[in-house]
């Protein structure tokens, strides 16, 4: 997607070899229209996928899920990482382990807002190790609910995320694929 | 707000005479529709303000926020209440306590996203006791930068944030205004 290839460009930072910093536009400070654009475009992909809801994590993929549903017309649920008071009843959980903060967390869902008949599309704004990835579909296959594929905004296709999904068989939509941080440069695939 | 106050009678649940959980809509699953048509009420009532910078808290912000951007075309910073391996710099941060999870937390925003000529709305999806909104304004004030105002999508009028709030000086614009929740019942004022 080029308007996100160009906004990296331009607003990225490449902390090291493994972490690009986008906080400019997507994890800290976010640019609302470029959201729309995102929105729309994983909307595009899956269209003719029988979307019925999406699934992210807070924070940061909760701005394009939102978009994405919006166009799909269609419910967000955004997974929590603390619990709060208001979530009372038991939860489908996993736990997930975040290599960026070095901490391993449960991330929740409350059985009320994921059904067996429910067709997910899982939105997230990064996609290194796919940890995240991996304990959202262990909630959603808790729930009976079916996985029907992952739309990322940045993949960072040379950590093993990607790969693993492939070989579990889901379709993967990347709007930016980061083939290299090496020395302070992003290269993307294609 | 009506599509607002229809949402909450339909969807909300009280769970005692302080909280309400709309976990349905707004505070887990979020309904993107609604979220839209809240991001455009709140752009219409601040559209004269000269507005350059939305501030909101993760998570449950994040998406009334993203809608009023979009709107009003400009940046949304979420305030992050845990660091970030990728926010290496000096934040301005402020201390706040939720009453609901019963901690005290730090929220942070990186300086460089906020400077002295911004006007700055605040957006947020609960005001109660004000404690959340009062961080952000404590963090607006350390940059330099002008509150322009807050709006919330539901304010429990009868604790004491939009007092405290009103006495200061602030113009808040609350979507629904919720009077009482004895009973089981929600009141809204108007």
């Amino acid at each position: 997607m080029e308007a996100l290839h160009q906004k990296i460009r331009e607003q990225g930072i490449v902390l090291s070899d493994q972490v690009l910093k986008v906080d400019a536009f997507l994890n800290h400070q976010i640019d609302p229209a470029l959201m729309k654009l995102i929105g729309d475009e994983f909307a595009s992909l899956f269209k003719d996928s029988g979307i019925t809801k999406i699934v992210t994590i807070e924070a940061s993929g909760i701005a394009p899920a939102i978009m994405t549903g919006l166009n799909l017309g269609v419910p967000v649920i955004f997974a929590r990482k603390q619990q709060s008071l208001t979530l009372t009843e038991n939860l489908l959980s996993a736990t997930v382990y975040s290599f960026t903060k070095k901490t391993e967390s449960t991330v929740a869902i409350s059985p009320r807002h994921l059904t067996s008949s429910d067709r997910v599309l899982i939105i997230d704004d990064f996609l290194a190790n796919g940890k995240a990835s991996q304990a959202l579909i262990s909630i959603i296959k808790q729930a009976g609910a079916t996985v029907a594929g992952l739309g990322i905004v940045i993949e960072k296709s040379f950590q093993g995320g990607r790969a693993e999904l492939d070989s579990q068989g889901y379709r993967v939509e990347s709007l930016a694929r980061v083939q290299s941080l090496k020395d302070g440069v992003v290269t993307f695939i294609d």
